[in-house]
């Protein structure tokens, strides 16, 4: 009889845990930085529960441990949680806390709750300390119970960073630090915390390796009206970046450092965080009479407006991305029935295209390669269990993204490998009618994300139809491909004060999903741009910049109005021009065919 | 030379501030209960300034005296505040306190603000006492500095209230008091405290006279988990309904005696509060040990969805006012041009035409009859000395409603007086395809106000226009025309748990407004209702219940989508079959006229 690994590690947190009067242990899946993506070291865990999941949280009481994760991950979950010891909670509401409601009804009276304070953000830590209050239970931030017994836990990572060029940045970096300071002067700020690594990236006009899928150094910035501080390892920076860094008054402290000067910070003065990526440990530091104002970081708010150098080099960048598709689909069109193509071998395939490609760093996130009822979990990514091997027949769905010096790339497609029924071309075309008529919008200036949501959904919810993600998210430039604080979707939750600006990118994936059967997204990106001026205002449009060929077989053109046509048939014209002069002649001549003009 | 008599008034005021060591006093426009409409003993600043508006704040220092009011009383402000003293200050966001941020700027150091505690909100006292913190200024709430200088100041109004039968509520008292209970507990609140006059009378199932356009008896209420606790003018309550509410548990307390009952509540209890609609002064009085839950009240949540008996008896209601507004259009047709008609006859004979109806008290707010440029005003209401004649060419715009035993009603229709021009029709139709938009929608079961208003403006947006207000408020049944918490606008800034539920009434208003020249607005109301379940969930879609044609001359058929024109035809069909009988013979005909089917 073999002990689960898993197990036996539970049972040793467990004695800790009863050494250390600890009644409920937490363990997020985030790093210091409270990203979406982890560096091994930080992937507790994995190594803890056996969950290979990229987000999680783990409680663990006397007599009770369990793993919160969201519907994408339940089936893995079940299965790698198997003997664990660990049992799955299947969050209601992807992304949400709700193991802090579990502990607000389970912990002991008077307990203890521990949970490592760089770990949870100011704001989660707020959710808990209401929750447990009732039980007069205390929440201790610096129990670190992990690292006893975590023998081989992988090393911090120790890439080098590096500047980016000018010619990608588009802003100098004491240009970004003089637009920060006026925001903070604005805002009646001392201080601006940034704790999320791209924040600092976009800021200082570097890039890292410390992440998969995004360019990332992992490092802290405080910027004050007088110097920049940036708190990283100080191995990791070269000598050449650093004497630029010094140049323009950044000063270089040790990572860890970051705590210490918080709680050094000048008595009455004020400092700008955002307590959503600003970790309890960090917001903690910060002495009592220093006043926080919670906000988004100017930062995030400019890194979200894209400067004309940003969004023409992002134009070029879908150009090459364009082509990689192209020959992708077009393979796969070739290859699908002859050749043994799996989800797995197609995921590798798009990325092995997209590398091809000047200035590609590889994918901006894991790919979701998803053949017929894969495609129906919105965030499937394959693996060696369930690798489907693609037929002649079905729905294939591919959402990846790409890397590239220029710009960050994440685009759709679903496409037919057989003749598809009536009902399916149904259901992809009311879907599609929602991507159309989001990148149609006009609007005025002023105009939150939330407000444009419907666009995406009215042709779905006119048929008793929806999907349950949401419609748009931000996109950095050679940075995070999520990023904030813009958004479209049902909930206005968010940042109330975000508008939609000019310069800023967003994605645009409406989709439909039967279950057991096939998923349908077609994503885009857009570029929000200005349109005119009138009487009533400043309006503003979208321009549509990604890149390729939407699965005419799929498209019951008399589901679309006039205009949807007319923007459909338009948006491969331009396709086909902007991508052909940079393929092969018989992929072009494909291509001419894939983005022939619909009609009624 | 005539001394103008609030500048003296204002003068006494500054004698009074100097005596009481009073660096500011802020005078609003309300009233204890914080509702839309005051009584004459609390219009404070028509007799401190002259000016007849009905929402408006001042500001009196040393140096300045200022009154903030919105863009529809600029020009009516203006001219009422010559030579008053005071000064107009222009809103630049209609409904929001700018003076405190005013005060923010201009309070002395250390300086003394006044403002009576029971006419300002838990909310906007919370902001001003940030606004003059950093200059370490405080707030009085107890100086009352205006009874002691007006004599002849009205009396509170003292007619009687009197009990809704039970044909119009459809719901007990005692099963509404179970209801809110029901409510608190889920809350974890041992008492309820209800401020809004409606609220109290939705839930003892009671009416009053005090106040104009709505039949409110001016009062509060305190629901506990024993009993109710109703606090009102005792002479204003006949023996009959006051054994009534003895009956079920509801114990009468004069009107006065509401902050001493709060200030002595149970250590350790909790109650909940709205703190939009809860005087600082009220707040103040609940001691600290007592749990203060800020919310929505669970009465307000509640009266938001009209049980089956209300919403028949809206139907009902709906079919008498059509009658009346039919009557109206007809005669107005067959006047203008042939007699004196001018925007006062016109708003007396709507007035006079639905007190013609069975059970119908009044209107429902300050009819809006606005000819011409007039109309491009949203919220013009005609006096003396605006008071236009129409004539036989032009735009006239009626905005209007009913208080009837079984509902409140608001409608508003533009019609073409003589034959409009190409560029008149379309700016119409634009604006129309928006109400009817809205009212096609069908959504899922979750959705808030503001993810459908998109819906209204599209059409507009799309051409460069836009209107400046709401599209949809909440409607009471024979209580306000403007209810919570429900709403549909492009702001999500309200109450965020607030879904769409069957059962709740919304106007559907899009509007646009050319200055100088016309504006256009077709208001309807709107039942939510169930539409469908399906795999993706619950739907729900509106009912649109006002009955009054719309004027095709003005509808450009053109620009009517397949869906928009066989609405509006469906909708003329119901028009007709509901009204006809109900009507003259004369008249009957020409409604068949105006609801002929319009083709293409």
């Amino acid at each position: 009889m073999t002990v689960n690994i898993h197990k036996s590690r539970l049972a040793a947190i467990r004695t800790l845990m009863k050494r250390k009067r600890v009644d409920a242990l937490i363990v997020p899946s985030s790093d210091p930085h409270l990203g979406e993506y982890v560096p091994d070291h930080w992937r507790v865990i994995r190594w803890l529960t056996g969950f290979t999941g990229s987000a999680a949280n783990v409680v663990i009481t006397k007599s009770f441990a369990g793993l919160w994760t969201d519907s994408r991950y339940f089936i893995q979950a079940e299965d790698q949680l198997k003997g664990s010891g660990f049992t799955l909670v299947r969050l209601k509401v992807p992304h949400t806390p709700e193991f802090i409601g579990w502990l607000g009804e389970n912990i002991t009276e008077g307990g203890k709750v521990a949970v490592d304070g760089r770990l949870i953000s100011a704001v989660q830590l707020r959710m808990l300390m209401g929750a447990v209050a009732p039980h007069n239970a205390k929440v201790s931030l610096t129990a670190d119970l992990i690292s006893p017994l975590w023998g081989e836990r992988p090393p911090l990572p120790d890439s080098p960073a590096y500047e980016l060029p000018a010619e990608f940045c588009g802003e100098s970096r004491s240009d970004k630090i003089n637009r920060v300071r006026e925001g903070m002067t604005a805002n009646r700020a001392d201080y601006q915390l940034l704790t999320a690594a791209d924040d600092v990236m976009w800021l200082l006009n570097i890039r890292g390796n410390d992440i998969r899928y995004s360019p990332l150094l992992l490092s802290f910035a405080l910027v004050s009206i007088q110097q920049v501080l940036l708190f990283a390892d100080e191995e990791k920076i070269p000598g050449s970046l650093r004497s630029s860094l010094d140049k323009d008054g950044v000063v270089l402290l040790p990572y860890d450092s970051i705590t210490s000067v918080l709680s050094h910070l000048d008595d009455g003065s004020a400092i700008m965080l955002s307590p959503s990526t600003t970790s309890a440990a960090l917001a903690r530091a910060v002495p009592r009479r220093v006043r926080i104002i919670e906000d988004v970081t100017v930062a995030t708010r400019l890194k979200a407006v894209k400067n004309s150098t940003e969004l023409n080099n992002i134009r070029q960048v879908m150009v090459r991305d364009g082509v990689a598709l192209t020959r992708f689909f077009h393979w796969l069109e070739e290859s699908v029935g002859r050749n043994r193509v799996t989800e797995l071998s197609a995921s590798e395939m798009i990325e092995s295209l997209r590398r091809e490609q000047e200035g590609c760093m590889g994918p901006s996130f894991s790919t979701i390669a998803a053949y017929n009822e894969h495609a129906a979990l919105p965030h499937y990514v394959p693996d060696d269990d369930t690798d489907a091997v693609l037929e002649n027949t079905g729905i294939f769905l591919l959402d990846s993204g790409g890397q590239y010096y220029g710009g960050t790339t994440d685009i759709t497609r679903t496409v037919a490998l057989g003749r598809p029924g009536e009902n399916t071309r149904r259901d992809f075309t009311l879907a599609l009618k929602g991507t159309i008529s989001l990148a149609m919008a006009r609007f005025p200036y002023g105009t939150r994300g939330y407000q444009l949501d419907v666009l995406a959904r009215k042709a779905l919810w006119e048929n008793g139809m929806n999907y349950g993600h949401g419609t748009g998210h931000g996109v950095g430039c050679f940075l995070n491909v999520h990023e904030g604080p813009q958004a479209i979707g049902t909930s206005a939750a968010g940042d109330l004060k975000t508008v939609l600006e000019p310069g800023m990118v967003l994605s645009d994936e409406p989709a439909f999903y039967r279950q057991g059967e096939y998923g349908f997204r077609t994503e885009n990106l857009l570029v929000c741009t200005d349109d005119r001026e009138t009487d009533y205002g400043r309006f503003l449009k979208f321009e549509t910049v990604t890149l390729c060929y939407i699965d005419s077989t799929l498209t019951e053109v008399s589901l679309l109005d006039e205009g949807e046509l007319t923007w459909l048939n338009e948006y491969h014209e331009n396709v086909y021009k902007s991508l052909a002069h940079f393929l092969e002649p018989g992929i072009r001549v494909w291509l001419r065919k894939k983005t022939a003009p619909l009609v009624r």
